[in-house]
């Protein structure tokens, strides 16, 4: 039976679904509309009691939160399709924390930045330039560490492409687009080499194809 | 060789020491003080680029970010100590959901309160009310969750403490000592109880030992 996923238009169920593509593990998708409060239907909420996306169903196993969902995938089928844990216990160390530094320090910039450039105006809200700019700010700073790990190994984790790097796939794609904010990829050598490696997988362009919510 | 903890009088550190003490696995602690800056110095960001606490170092290899240091130890040394991540991949899945509603749901709110009521009036900065009202009515529904949750298992994951439990000790004791907001716990019957089982284990009861920043 095929792994349901809840909201394919959405950033966060994509690091699931380019999970589940380089895992070749089959899913199908569940429309979920967050613009008409969908997720916080009773139906929902006994799926996900937080009212988040994404939540994925495997038989009667149903599992959420974006960062959880790819590390049980990871483990549950470490040797089938693309193994992106590492080999040995330390390496699975350093994607754990690389995966933890996109969640804690990447991430909340970028965010950021999503919700006042693209989702603030759909909901007739003013950005919030001062919002905007500490954001860009803090993010140039993780870029710069990035940067210097970049020069180092390949990858985040080290020589080998993992979590830790497909976790940032949807929210850069994000930033780099409908943000308007890639010159903060281009603008650092190894960042940019990094972003145009894992965002020319083939998993990631399959995914793009289920299309974004607006 | 003993374990090197960077930083024990605070929480984040804490959350690796207490399962450190749960692994029987020794450590030694570096005394860090963030308050002078010392983790602005380039020796310190040489460990931890973004001059954040924990580090560890475990001989040659060092690793930062607390939820990937546990989920480290957890995994290396499965069958020492305390089993902290479940016995089935299914298990192992829920404790990394629960792991990540702390990270996500439970923590900013927490942090938010933390910084405004305990950290604040140690600069001289005054309290912000407003962000104070707001965290504490977002974390009220996310204990509102964990309510309904610790109805129908004694842990977060199952009916086993793990790392998702662990990971809580910290913060909800800055909440329930320094900030006052003890309440938050008691007047909710299966949370308080949760509470007093995790927050009475002897590991927890030797971190304390450490003491706090202030």
């Amino acid at each position: 039976m095929a792994v349901k996923v809840y909201g394919p238009l959405y950033a966060s169920p994509k690091r699931v679904m380019v999970c589940l593509i380089e895992k070749q593990i089959d899913f199908e998708t569940v429309h979920v509309d967050l613009f008409t409060g969908e997720n916080h239907t009773p139906e929902f909420l006994k799926l996900q009691p937080f009212g988040s996306l994404p939540v994925i169903q495997d038989g009667d196993y149903t599992l959420f939160e974006s960062r959880a969902i790819i590390r049980y995938y990871a483990e549950k089928y470490k040797t089938q399709g693309t193994d992106l844990l590492g080999k040995t216990i330390e390496e699975q160390g350093l994607v754990q924390q690389w995966l933890e530094v996109e969640a804690h320090n990447f991430h909340p910039a970028v965010n950021n930045l999503v919700h006042q450039i693209m989702f603030s105006p759909k909901f007739g809200i003013t950005k919030d330039e001062k919002v905007i700019k500490e954001s860009e700010e803090k993010l140039a700073k993780v870029l710069d560490v990035y940067e210097d790990r970049l020069s180092k190994s390949k990858y985040l984790a080290g020589d080998f492409f993992s979590l830790a790097d497909l976790s940032h796939l949807p929210f850069t794609d994000y930033l780099v687009g409908p943000c308007g904010k890639g010159y903060m990829i281009k603008d650092r050598k190894h960042v940019s080499a990094w972003w145009d490696d894992i965002s020319s997988r083939s998993s990631w362009k399959k995914c793009l194809e289920y299309g974004y919510p607006f």
